[in-house]
């Protein structure tokens, strides 16, 4: 659905923001991602932009002055929200509507000079807010890497689970902790027992961790009741983010069995604030994970011929720490780790589809989560607890450090970027959050 | 807290209702739970009500004519809105000062007339829907009689898992697809593999069950990062209501290694449309379960001398059951199982402070569910599961049919009560629903 290229994605337009024609900007012209934002310093309500090279687009200010006309009229009403959930409800035409006006007013035209009305901010002058009012947040399991890893630490002959390999493995996450990048996170206190202790104690959790991941929003949802099939999948996706599923191991070692997370996922989820929509995405499509020969077919209900050649997305993902004591020797970050969303076992059309495959109805704004992306090789795992062998191999910091998981202090900073010969940078913008 | 009794609570009190002066009422003057609901066949959006014999007594309506007059501001605003939310929000003082008010404007006094402005609508007239919105739902496994029973099935040597004992388990669930009473439930569809299956398949579930809980509204609510202690825990909970868990067990033993439940559960939990008020459960408020000597004492975190003495709730609860052959033949229902609320192993209070103990914050109308309630005794399990053994023993039912697990057209009703020699009956009303 979303493959097919236009003139949005013609890799020679040009701004007239001109922070947007830099090649190494995440926000050029072909991205045009959708976010929720105040002006700092303002008791003004949240309203919609677009980010544009370093600035937003601000759609309720271009709505005022009559950019936005001509648009369905449901349309225009959404761009006045102060969340991105009425956009979403309309599904993907409108997101798609939306684009195409939003490309053409901020193209640079020799024939034509800017819009003059002040429909600018400058991204350093805007908190950033969550983009949605998340209903329920779910979070998958959908890379067999990071499961393979994470299941060999705790089952060395056996690392897989029978039913890996047949379905997209989830579990219920709790919205109400979700947060925006750049939000402090508490270090959580809970319930552990460390093998050779005899009892439990309750104490603040010595094993904090990070999980990069990629958040998927919902579109258009549906009834409760009635599935989507796979081919329908993708319309009912209005885009993506970065996610940071902080866990607390051994909080989650000690409480897991048999209900799976609970309060060592809970304390805390940041996101990224810019969700890039699927259109934005179409030059990077393709093919869905080639499974080995010998691994199962997923049942019919997971496969569509659309899926198996352009389900996946070449997305590059990488995790950046800093520490207090490089943040004082003025050392800026070090690199943790660069997997590709690529390498999921599982798609986001086939995630969308097995949830609500026993009819639970999803609604716009609700969350997916793909799970920790890892790849096969080192350098590519998505957490401490594989990167280290849960605290076996310590990483060494630049500042002569060492970690194996998270110190009061740490920042951890999530990037994603789509890159490729012949097509506009399409990037993610950071997902940042540090330790206190 | 909420132990203290008041004028509210005297069995003596008589309405003006008539109805809800009949011994058997679920809804007597000591009850005053509330609902929402709007009136069928009308367009008005939905409004807050009490309940009182068969009767609601509209909020909205008591405010148009000046029967609230007095009540703090924001207080009658919340009587005005179209959930329970912003009373929720408001805290225990403001459930508080209303039960107060409406108890004395629904009073029998001989000295003056009741209103006469037309504040009642007769339940029959009304659809009750949801009572908040729900943002989290979250279920606990608080019945060690359940842990055991099902534990007992999957592992006969070692039923109980060694976190049972120190920390009230729980998971989060689906927030979407909670519905309120009388709504059907569609026989989900999944994958499952039964063990002689080579492969798994995708099919309706074969195995559908269903799980009597209580279920808790939250309050006021509680900042990230900052826990609840478990003296201030019941300042927190609104009230309470029935909820029953649908639960697909084939989905569920195929998919929840090693996340926990997801499908087996998200396709539907019905709860009953009235919340009963700590308050009004006050006189049967008794000691928490009696653990044996040989358990573990909770973590100080999890225990007060408020909780040992008065946490416990000594409230039945009921399942029944009527097959599409039941109602053919006019046989109106079986009971399946009767339990107390008072044989959980941990309390609504325990639950709420370990669910906040690493900083989660809860939201006002968020749920807890407290998860199956069994007792020790045959006649007192909550689900088919432990009542057939996993299909093992069927149910005979007297149209003469069996049951292992439900059939299309079954209706389960769920009842709760408490009754108390010297106090009236609180009753929390029906929890139905009909597999189709």
């Amino acid at each position: 659905m979303n493959r097919p290229l236009d003139r949005t994605h013609d890799p020679n337009l040009r701004s007239w923001v001109t922070s947007a024609n830099q090649p190494d900007t995440n926000f050029p012209i072909q991205n045009l991602p959708f976010g929720v934002f105040h002006r700092r310093r303002s008791a003004e309500p949240s309203r919609i932009g677009v980010a544009i090279g370093d600035s937003i687009l601000d759609l309720a200010a271009c709505g005022k002055v009559g950019l936005l006309e001509g648009l369905p009229e449901p349309l225009q009403a959404a761009c006045v929200a102060p969340t991105l959930n009425p956009l979403m409800a309309l599904g993907s035409w409108a997101s798609s509507a939306l684009r195409d006006r939003l490309s053409e007013l901020l193209r640079w035209d020799e024939r034509q000079s800017p819009p003059e009305a002040n429909i600018l901010v400058a991204i350093a002058e805007a908190e950033l807010l969550l983009p949605a009012h998340i209903g329920d947040y779910t979070d998958f399991y959908a890379s067999i890497f990071h499961a393979t890893n994470v299941g060999k630490l705790f089952r060395p002959d056996n690392p897989l689970l029978p039913n890996y390999k047949h379905m997209p493995i989830a579990y219920h996450g709790r919205a109400s902790s979700i947060v925006p990048s750049g939000r402090p996170v508490k270090r959580p206190q809970g319930q552990r027992k460390p093998p050779d202790d005899p009892a439990p104690s309750f104490a603040p959790s010595q094993l904090l961790d990070f999980e990069i991941e990629v958040g998927c929003f919902i579109g258009a949802g549906n009834e409760l009741g009635e599935a989507i099939a796979i081919e329908e999948a993708e319309r009912h996706l209005f885009g993506l983010c970065l996610l940071n599923d902080w866990s607390a191991r051994d909080i989650q070692a000690w409480e897991y069995r048999p209900l799976g997370p609970f309060l060592a996922k809970s304390f805390a989820t940041t996101i990224s604030p810019w969700v890039v929509t699927l259109e934005a995405l179409a030059p990077f499509r393709c093919p869905a994970f080639s499974r080995p020969e010998t691994d199962p077919q997923p049942l019919p209900y997971l496969c569509s011929e659309e899926n198996a050649s352009w389900g996946g997305i070449e997305l590059a993902v990488e995790v950046l720490l800093r520490s207090t004591q490089m943040r004082a020797a003025g050392i800026e970050t070090i690199p943790l780790s660069r997997a590709s969303f690529a390498q999921m076992y599982w798609t986001v059309a086939q995630m969308l589809t097995h949830h609500t495959s026993n009819g639970c109805n999803l609604r716009s704004g609700d969350l997916l989560a793909s799970g920790t992306i890892s790849g096969e090789a080192e350098g590519t795992q998505g957490s401490l607890l594989e990167m280290t062998r849960r605290g076996d191999r310590a990483i060494a910091l630049p500042s002569g450090e060492q970690r194996t998981f998270l110190e009061d202090g740490d920042e951890v900073i999530l990037r994603g970027y789509c890159e490729k010969e012949g097509y506009a940078r399409i990037g993610f913008g950071d997902c940042r959050g540090t330790v206190v």
